[in-house]
């Protein structure tokens, strides 16, 4: 250990997070640091600077003895100090050995700008490895390649480790985006917002550090009072699904996925090189993990300054306060869509209103103080609203009317704001080109109250923070594992299959497939192979007509498209004709014959399933025959799905009255499909090998449901 | 004639349209100026100066020499020159004398600001007939009572004839606004977004002069490229129909109707006192007249500044150009959800684009010319757009990297944009707050390229552009008249139960409903009216078995609920058995029996048709039972409908497949369906009296399509 090293070894800080040296560095090296006016070792330096960066920058270049005046150094281990964290500009043969170099030095966390790696082909995949070995063997983090970088706006560091040209004030929300382009322009939304920022980071490759372990730090970060989240989908959704979970429970996540639409999915695809396919998955994933998704970033942006400064409200019930007619209307529209409800006052709230507001003023749900209204009369209502049990939340329109004093009503609200009882949003409308509104808006913004132009944008807002509050109120429950399964039986029939069958993937055969839903306790209807005439009216005759005849071999998967099915077979003599009749047509040695009971009447269900890639399964629920073919009335979970989420899944097709039975039919027993569903998710989820389910259909009677048709690819 | 009146006559301008006075005035009196700051009186004046008036200001005042330095007159009869437009600022008793003074005076418009009229109960409405006969009686127009005013921002007037505080810039778009309050935040959200504004008006009560009327103007203004328009209900639809159809043929109208919840037409009602309930029907007006629909007005003002620039795109397939990749993504998404398609570029485009852009840009669509494509890389792939017959519009992501010349960018952007070939919106993410940057917005500002924060903000803009290009090309044609149509024997129908009936609203006896029915060539099932058994089993074998039997009386409204109706009757002696059980459950003297062909199978399908408080009909069309009962799948319009519109109701069902068969059933006939709306539609335009009418179910087959249940109230 050299002197140097041993230097830093002491002034080391005492261990905290693993990212605290990324997120919170006292020091860093800028290794490839330039003169070059507008490189990125360039631009950086002048950053760090620019925004106040209070620790010491450490400037490497083998040529120069300075960068925009600070003293450079040839080497990192010429700088005299530790260094907790440093920038990677250089090319990218030259990596590997630099976080070698890195290790020997004491850094803990790297972000390397450079490009040049697993997004451009073979030699730069072999390159990445290679410098992963070195960080892995040297205990570095590496953050990016190919990345923006981190900024910590808090005033205590101001550390602005990236390139980008927007210095954001300090605040309580911390965004990780994938796209740095997109997190740019979020980061610059919150300012041009006035909206303060924490934390901030783009990993581009994220070949270590993942967004998943970012979401985590913010999660336990005590500044960070809301998260804004970017993504085009997910590499590990699995370690993205346990971080969400847990970050979620203690406070939002505002996230926003694209490449929803195929063309979307596409563009995403052409400039990340390695997402794609357009996925309900994500969406999916942001439910199960209570994450508030978006489709509109500028919403999005929106609804953090509210997140940033409002407690959440305890209910959905809103009381409006406006000072001018129209916008009132406008927020009840978007409110009420929003899930929102305005609930009539109490008459000790309208007979104070009555007492202290001008005549003029209209008392109800909107409360109109009418424009000429003055602080005492806006604090009159705010202070009615606040004591209302019957009110979670408060919705303002002001317009800065010329005849009143704007800014004592501006004072009133924040006071009443500042109380953090019941979340609070403003519509303020004025003309913020005269300096007299000016200062109004800046007391509302001083006192952190959330402040839109449009009486929409406001509602929407107020709707976010009513959305996360129904996101915390629901509990999902843990899956339920059914302990009556036949796991070693099923197991032994997909390793049948997967052991005999050539490459790709397979459907199994009928038999195999009614023994795997039957050894996961699924109803079916009984069933029998039989490999010749005999055997078909003697599997009849035990099953009990009337019956369905499957002709069966590998490569009829589309049975009925092509007359190998019979349904309703009465006798055996109908057997005979049936039998004969399919030997006939499709004349093959291998022909066997699926014989089922026929399941007549009931309501068609459908129950199906789709791996994600590798990392887990869809399940899908429906109603059967037109109400998926033509209505597509169907709805989605991930497994494994709890027994609320199955629940769920009944009451949220557009249908689901149909189930409890509607004019004259009788409904079905929802308790025996909540369960087949749960017996599914813990099906698929036994043997991720299951690449896709139909269960098309399952006849669902007042006490029974039973599968009459299904299909299993492996 | 004295010599004032003389003078004003000879100086009178020449004969324009009638608004011209309101809308151009070269001359204005404010009767009750006022030199008390932030009055009415005072601020009207204020503005009028401020904003630069090009005409005359006379403020009328007895008492005061001159206010805010200007000379006042002590009546408008002192004033030497001709008075275009008069302002009303004083307590409504005087208001009907004033009016006659003005009449006298020759003023030919007047905006009567003061409150105090129709909103204020019975002394108002009488006060607001009284002046309203003054003006009727001198030909004076009125704008308002209770209203803010108008404004003309054309630099040749810039006549601010209003209170409020925001002064627009010149431009292209006129707003016409219900609510000021609403009016007011528009007007300020488009001087915030730097887009012109040419006209405003708010008129309060609307007595005289309305929005219809309003609109009109605009449509015929030269200077108008596009209208905003703002109401939460109108008082005289047909007007507004009828103004509408006319101005939307010519110029692009964004619109916005609020109250579109219960809480929100509550909260509406409660602030104008007048308009009411949640309705449907303006969205329907909306359609039909092809006026553009928005439920948020930030977004109805952020297309607004593309519809002032931009042209109209010829179709749907839309070009991005883009200098990041995550912002395309959004952006695709969006512009995907709003009916555009990316297509693909010919071999020509990517060709000329290999050869122009810089080795690491995507070639596509997305075009991506990266960060560090600078001008003539955007110019290259604009031009590209440009020439490409496939494409119909462009989108741009400009992202100001650091890095490049970004004002040379925004020349090129300019270029191209104002060939005015193809529509382009911009999506400019930059930080403003940089001197740089304000820079390059501002040479895409005055080169008129609509620059937007958000991706998904841009695309919805030319989302909107794209929509009223689908708008334009949609042609309901003519509402067809069927002359075979017993209109004479109708009107008898009606007739005779108008002039018996008591007060009130009335269902027609069944014989009524279905003798009116097929009056206007409506299939009707076969019927007859029995009063006694024996003429029931006679009426039964005539129809023909099986048939149904609906016992008949005034009090029977829910008859299936009170076992007054029975299907399928296939014999004589079941129609004796249920006649004698129907007579002993009702007992009733007047009771009658409706024998009719029960006609089983078929499709079930329902119209309905609901009267809009006098105005005119919603009709309504779906398939019946669980379809309208369950999902409600249904579709309104307004009558009269058009074979078009007739056509549209079938295929907009969301379950629209099934009316052709599916899954091996027949389809129904189509053309039969849509003349029977068709004859509907002139059926309840012909007797507006019909409030309700529900056909339900019709039996649709193959050949064709049957009224099996029908009821109609009066």
């Amino acid at each position: 250990m050299d002197a140097h090293t041993l230097t830093a070894e002491l002034k080391r800080p005492t261990k905290g997070h693993e990212l605290d040296s990324l997120f919170k560095p006292r020091s860093i090296a800028i290794i490839g640091a330039s003169s070059k006016e507008l490189s990125i070792g360039n631009v950086i330096i002048k950053n760090l600077v620019q925004y106040n960066f209070k620790g010491k920058i450490y400037p490497i270049n083998p040529k120069e003895p300075e960068i925009r005046g600070i003293k450079a150094y040839a080497s990192i281990f010429d700088v005299p100090d530790h260094i907790d964290l440093a920038h990677v500009i250089i090319p990218g043969k030259f990596v590997p050995q630099i976080i070698e170099d890195c290790g020997k030095k004491g850094i803990k966390s790297v972000i390397i700008n450079s490009a040049g790696f697993s997004e451009m082909g073979e030699e730069g995949i072999a390159l990445q490895k290679a410098f992963l070995a070195k960080a892995k063997e040297y205990g570095v983090r590496i953050f990016g390649p190919n990345c923006q970088g981190i900024i910590n706006a808090d005033s205590e560091f101001n550390a602005y480790c990236n390139f980008t040209f927007t210095y954001p004030k300090p605040g309580a929300i911390s965004i990780v985006a994938l796209s740095g382009g997109v997190g740019a322009f979020i980061m610059q939304s919150l300012f041009d917002l006035d909206i303060g920022m924490r934390y901030y980071a783009s990993n581009g490759n994220a070949c270590d550090i993942s967004i998943s372990e970012v979401l985590k730090y913010y999660g336990e970060d005590e500044g960070t009072k809301a998260i804004i989240l970017y993504t085009e989908g997910f590499r590990e959704p699995n370690e993205f699904i346990e971080a969400a979970k847990l970050v979620a429970r203690k406070k939002p996540i505002l996230a926003m996925k694209s490449g929803r639409t195929e063309e979307g999915a596409k563009a995403a695809a052409s400039h990340t090189g390695s997402l794609a396919g357009v996925d309900i998955a994500t969406e999916l994933i942001f439910e199960k993990t209570g994450i508030l998704s978006f489709t509109n970033e500028e919403e999005m942006c929106q609804a953090a300054m509210a997140f940033s400064t409002q407690p959440i409200p305890k209910g959905n019930r809103v009381g409006i306060i406006t000072n001018t007619g129209g916008p009132a209307v406008i927020a009840a529209d978007e409110l009420v869509s929003a899930g929102l409800k305005l609930s009539p006052l109490s008459e000790t709230a309208v007979a104070r209103l009555k007492e202290t507001l001008l005549p003029e003023a209209t008392i109800g749900n909107p409360i109109d103080v009418v424009a000429t209204g003055g602080g005492q009369h806006f604090r009159s209502a705010l202070d009615v609203l606040m004591n209302e049990e019957t009110i979670d939340s408060i919705f303002i329109n002001f317009v800065t009317a010329p005849f009143t004093d704007t800014d004592e009503v501006a004072r009133q609200i924040v006071e009443v704001s500042q109380m953090k009882r019941k979340p609070i949003v403003c519509n303020f409308m004025s003309n913020l080109s005269m300096e007299r509104f000016q200062v109004t808006a800046k007391i509302l913004k001083d006192g952190g109250v959330p402040c839109y132009s449009f009486p929409t944008t406001a509602a929407k807002a107020l709707g976010a923070l009513y959305k996360f509050h129904k996101i915390q109120s629901r509990n999902i429950g843990e899956t339920k594992m059914f302990d009556d399964v036949q796991k070693t039986k099923a197991a032994e029939i997909v390793h049948s299959i997967t052991s005999t069958a050539k490459e790709g993937t397979h459907f199994l055969p009928s038999s195999e497939v009614y023994q795997l839903l039957s050894a996961y306790g699924i109803p079916v209807a009984d069933w029998r192979v039989a490999n010749t005439l005999h055997d078909a009216v003697v599997a009849a005759q035990e099953i009990g007509f009337p019956v369905v005849i499957k002709a069966e071999a590998e490569s009829l998967v589309h049975k009925s498209d092509m007359g190998g099915v019979a349904v309703n077979i009465k006798t055996a003599a109908e057997v005979k004709v049936t039998v004969e009749g399919m030997k006939k047509k499709f004349d093959k040695t291998c022909l066997k014959f699926f014989i089922q009971k026929f399941v007549p009447g009931g309501k068609e269900l459908i129950i199906g399933v789709t791996a994600q890639r590798d990392w887990g399964h869809l399940l899908m629920f429906g109603m059967g025959g037109i109400y998926v073919e033509v209505l597509k009335d169907v709805v989605f979970k991930l497994a494994p799905v709890t027994e609320v989420e199955a629940k769920e899944m009944l009451s949220s097709i557009k249908a689901a009255k149909l189930l409890d039975g509607v004019r004259g039919q009788s409904g079905i027993n929802r308790a025996a499909v909540i369960e087949i569903i749960q017996r599914i998710s813990q099906l698929v989820t036994d043997f991720p090998h299951i690449k896709e389910m139909d269960l098309n259909p399952l006849m669902a009677f007042e006490d029974k449901t039973i599968v009459v048709d299904a299909r299993i690819k492996i």
